[in-house]
């Protein structure tokens, strides 16, 4: 993946050779490929601790949000993690036009520079591979908080969660993942956790032009994770146990694409009753038409599981936030 | 009230009817004419206690400050309030633009989302409504601080407890509202508020587009409030307790209607003599040309009480937060 | 120096006789020029101190960020500094659009608000003079954080800092200043405090259209600080203990005047080699294409101490805060 920064006399590529990303002692989180599901299995387990019983290990840490891109829960989730274990967060919502890139600063010289002032750095950017060249040069853990199209690490490490917390485990769980699959970085995130668990199946739905990547499909087929695509979502419902909804992205797709895709797969009041008791329907939020239900079902009908995900971020990134600065301690 | 978020399948009236919004046991504060005479008095007196012994009430509680509006005062001195109480503090200052309304999201979901996050939420957003929607939604107190021309009840506090403060009570006192009543939401907000009071006389005083609405008018005559309208400041500046100006809102009408009040009604060094001593001039700020004064009367005539009154807004608010949160730990 | 603000009715320059500005017992940091070598001494050894022994000297204090111009590294490094001293922050990264400023509120009024809030105040602002008019209105310090083209204080006590760090002393030393000298507000600064040392002999290297300005060379000569204006950078690399690079400031000029100032100043791989062993190469950072080496080499070369000089500023801003804080106190 290469990857062009406003520095131009230099290639990420021989950057991070140079640099050899693999030796430092920092713990970065930055594509969900690179968690064993033992570690997943041990983050789970102390996110359920932290519910119940708050730390304050993080006291005297800083955190700094260092966000391109909008957002509303992954940044205020990390940062209410960070405040509950007793550390302070800094950061820019806005950093496009507020911090100095405004200038031409390069992404490299910024995070050099605030790794200097931060003990952990939040990130997100649209550009692709830019949280790994973040990593390299950063001396604090750099956690990857969604990066364009390709990945949203934490995001999977949440929805793993939650299909640990509703299911009891991660194993033998038939998962429809529905909407946009091209483009969809949650689901690019979890389909590389679901490979690492036994017993998955899959059933990709989604519009002709928005079909999951060649890359995910490689990756599954190698580590024996099943997987169909179909085009009717209501032959799927009843059959699943995880209704995993995700919403097309208009910003990220041209206006013709968008008309193509749009409301083609919808959950509504009606198609709901096709789905079996003890399912759940997820989804990274925020949603759009793809779900179009009232308040009131959203409140009453416990297989509606996203609100509960929402919250599960909150003590998952706890969790992650306890990880990686204690590796830092080393 | 009808109100059209962006979630167009579902009205709020039907839903605030649905979810029963007053069997919750969660205080918040959405209007002014939802507190009493007596809850307001005790606040007060919270407040001047809090301005002598700071507390740490809140020490490990988060305050989230959801600003969809411009802000200073009120955004800070919430924040400051917060701070003081030994809590801790996050939140946008640019919602519309940052948080994930800008890909569709409906406030409802939001809040939801962020109560998961917070103890208590501070909401700034210009359409009326959105307050008591958010009110029903979330599990955490929700503060309205300021909703497009409705209302801004902690304003409406803030200036009772400055009445309060400079003149030891809220009964007998003869009060000019000036400048935008229309669209001010900080004196229709009061209007609320000393309706509950004994004595009080008001006279509005604004240009005659821009007009006190019959809604608070009808109020006024249902609590046994005395009030006139009249269209010369002059006259009427000798005979009252208290100034209460306020600004031509440009952003809230269009160019012929500011042109039609805008420096219709200025106080100025020369008509400032006409005063009485013993009376106060308030503002909610900010102030633009409807106050014409030099700083070196602003910092020396003892009269001129909005920097005071601003002031007031961090104690009468550490008071208000406190007493939301006890209540939720019922 | 003049400056017109929002207000219209009164003057800065009477504003700032009838206030008296020197009485006051609060701590500003407005200009280089106000600061002792004595002061100076004393915050580069309380910075040393810092670095080794943390402090929890601002426990329960208040900082609030007003920035009106674009910042990573001062607003995070000063906030940083607070939060690690065991203060609080709040604040605002674009004032201008998101505070009562955009209501037409004049700045006298906004920092005389925050200050009943907070118990230091950070500005940036474009305007020069803001920094001033705000410390004569402030009961709080208020620091100045960078000034349009005209000063930023803090910056050029952290370069003296790091001159201090890495020399032992000021004494003596042979500076170059290269880019835009007639805009760059962190040299101008920094020849304000180096011509309270002993010794030092200063080179600037500009293109013709941005010399530096007059005012600083008449306070150089009657420091007796020695400077000469060359326009070759090869020859005075050599020479010097100390290469200052700035970058030409596309955001303050005009498009020819850029073109013209543009890429004439340039440190590559190979003109890097006749920079003497034991000199270093500063930059205020952000740096674009100014500074043309390649990652490997900045992290390699100790002679490159600008990542040292940013971190510098953590530390140098703590003992700052503290200092004006401690004033307060009195």
């Amino acid at each position: 993946m290469i990857v062009v920064f406003s520095k131009p006399h230099y290639s990420t590529i021989n950057f991070i050779k140079e640099l050899n990303f693999k030796s430092k002692m920092v713990m970065h989180i930055i594509e969900a490929q690179q968690l064993s599901r033992g570690i997943l299995l041990k983050l789970f387990k102390r996110a359920d601790q932290l519910r119940e019983n708050p730390s304050n290990f993080l006291k005297g840490k800083i955190l700094t949000s260092l966000f391109y891109e909008p957002s509303t829960r992954t940044r205020l989730s990390f940062e209410a993690a960070m405040l509950k274990l007793g550390g302070s967060v800094m950061g820019t919502e806005n950093a496009r036009e507020f911090s100095s890139v405004s200038k031409g600063e390069s992404l490299e010289d910024s995070i050099r520079v605030i790794a200097g002032y931060s003990d952990v750095i939040i990130l997100r950017n649209s550009i692709e591979g830019s949280s790994k060249l973040a990593a390299c040069i950063s001396s604090v853990p750099v956690i990857n908080a969604g990066e364009g199209s390709g990945q949203h690490p934490t995001q999977a490490i949440l929805d793993s969660y939650t299909l640990y917390r509703e299911f009891g485990s991660l194993e033998n769980l038939k998962i429809a993942a529905v909407g946009d699959l091209k483009y969809g970085r949650t689901i690019r995130s979890l389909c590389y956790l679901l490979g690492k668990f036994t017993g998955i199946e899959l059933i990709f739905v989604s519009p002709e032009n928005l079909k999951m990547k060649d890359d995910i499909k490689e990756y599954l087929l190698k580590h024996n994770t099943k997987f169909i695509e179909v085009d009717n979502l209501e032959e799927v419902l009843p059959m699943v146990d995880v209704i995993y909804m995700t919403r097309i992205q208009k910003e990220r797709i041209n206006k013709e694409e968008y008309e193509l895709a749009k409301g083609k797969f919808v959950l509504n009041e009606s198609n709901l009753n096709l789905i079996k008791e003890g399912a759940i329907i997820m989804h990274p939020l925020p949603h759009v038409e793809e779900i179009n239900l009232s308040i009131k079902t959203e409140q009453n009908d416990s297989r509606i599981a996203y609100f509960r995900q929402a919250e599960n971020g909150l003590y998952i990134r706890m969790a992650i936030l306890e990880e990686v600065m204690k590796e830092k301690e080393k």
